[in-house]
């Protein structure tokens, strides 16, 4: 099977994701540039997720960009990535709404824990699908950037329960990591 | 008329369903455990009803894969298994919010009863019209997973009667008969 | 221009309507079978509502089906057809929640009066940049359906003054006229 | 890499903007022509913001109509601009519930700003991708417009601090500006 329906489906849940944050972002009452200022720890919860599911869907992008099938393994980790993705405005607003306090924080990191996992066994997924001598399996390599941010994210939340700004603070340098799109696939693709 | 349409809206509605029943989970106010603790009713149904989902895409995309054209009656009966899908939000959020009693967990199976009946209606409008003797028809064979899931769903509506946790339970199970993909289409390209 | 681009927007948007619609169901608080009785005026008006939408999306399936190419001012007629569609999730929760009183039934038939009138001139756009002796123009032909459903709605808007459910009434009859597919272009195809 | 994700994307965001923004025009209560009318402010800031939004597409619709092929960078700076267009429907309520008051007025002018200039981004890292040689480049030309409403959105919104009328005023001028599609790259594209 060709992979045009997976990233159909993908893209549709990112784009939904990606916009529905922000119905979260509650419209406040008063006209005034003080009201704008209280939503503003909500906006920063809001601005990482952007962020971070962005990077999914780049990452994701260039990753299927050098697949050319998949199959109903795929399918079913792909959906496991999305159903984690599909998570993170629940955990934003509850981040976003309690000011960055301990339990919302390591949930939030928790949610990015198990969106990481699933990430890896959709690459995974595809190199046992295309073989590991494929130009997909080498493209992929080692996927070091991958395991860090898995271990990152654990002392992420580890160090959330000492100060949750602590926390907060690793996942926005994960981001920052991975904010460079994923060249491994783009330069594969050149040769 | 060729089926990239009928796929293109089918994904967009799955994909909004996967990811709104996530609004309804009502952020908790408090920042603590306990807290998340009391969202896992919802999110209990709420996980389910995204596998219910994920399952009719898988099994819609391995289906779609294998027909080649569509008509104005196929569109019509597609077009009728999503207003079902689109009510399982609906009946999640009330399920959930009222812990698994007798009646929201009815409503819920008679969605999903409901929804199997419409793919069952969809599979036979694209066999009519690709033909009896067709590979999409012999691929599409007897369809007995699909008519045990309505009796089965029959059963636990009428089980929710006595007790929901019976009713909820098969509904469970029947989720995880067809969490496997339908691998008839499958096996049929690959001949 | 080829279609793709306006077709993946207006399966976005269709996707959408159809799908958030069942968001304004607000879930009963109580776990009884009376709490869904008391939904089904406001349930009533989301099935007629989802009715039309996928009546309007079938037709643009068809309509567009023929259409080879599009310009900047077809962009804009489809953009127009959107609007109005994007506004009937509005216009179903008041007049469900108000239980067919007149000035919602009355708004309701404005807005699937816009919304005939929209689709009319978006056809009329696709035959001007195809030409009147084109393939496409000869499929519209006439467009009878179309002059009579806005006849309908004006009447059906004016005796909702009288009483609203005759105005109901005659916007359930149009949806019925429409329910049987636009055969024009399928047959045109087969020719 | 060909830009059919990064387009299907931007219609997936485009589309749940212009749709959701009707979920923030609260229904009214009571079934009077009254209640209606009181929605009407906030439905001038929803058919302002529709009219934008759907400019934007219109013209990334012709732009990248143009464009044959996209790398990292124009996936980032794509994803910027819908960054800001999912701001949109966040600052349209507030200003329609605030009745246009200066500080929402003043917002909105800012969204737009951001967002006009997140499209003067990604308009040159496609001419850079392309080469400054490119038909792409040629197409676009010098984008008179594009720096016209830039700075027409800094007038707007300095002029919201003496009377915010004004300033919806300026919005609505540099809509009707933009309101004729983009004919550089239609032209260039029959030549």
């Amino acid at each position: 099977m060709r992979p045009e329906r997976l990233n159909a489906l993908t893209d549709g849940v990112v784009a939904i994701v990606l916009t529905i944050m922000v119905l979260e972002l509650k419209v406040p009452e008063e006209p005034t540039f003080e009201a704008v200022l209280a939503v503003l720890p909500l906006f920063a919860a809001y601005l990482l997720a952007f962020v971070y599911v962005a990077i999914y869907w780049n990452n994701h992008h260039h990753m299927m960009h050098a697949a050319h099938q998949v199959n109903g393994k795929v399918l079913w980790y792909n959906i496991h990535l999305l159903f984690w993705l599909s998570l993170v405005p629940f955990v934003t607003s509850w981040m976003g709404e309690n000011h960055f306090t301990t339990w919302p924080v390591a949930l939030y990191g928790f949610v990015l824990l198990m969106a990481g996992i699933a990430y890896y066994f959709l690459a995974h997924s595809l190199v046992s699908h295309h073989g590991k001598e494929s130009t997909f399996a080498q493209a992929l390599g080692g996927d070091r950037k991958g395991k860090i941010s898995v271990v990152a994210y654990i002392i992420g939340i580890s160090l959330s329960f000492i100060h949750p700004y602590i926390g907060f603070a690793i996942y926005v340098l994960v981001a920052a990591l991975w904010f460079i799109p994923d060249k491994r696939f783009e330069k594969k693709a050149e040769i």
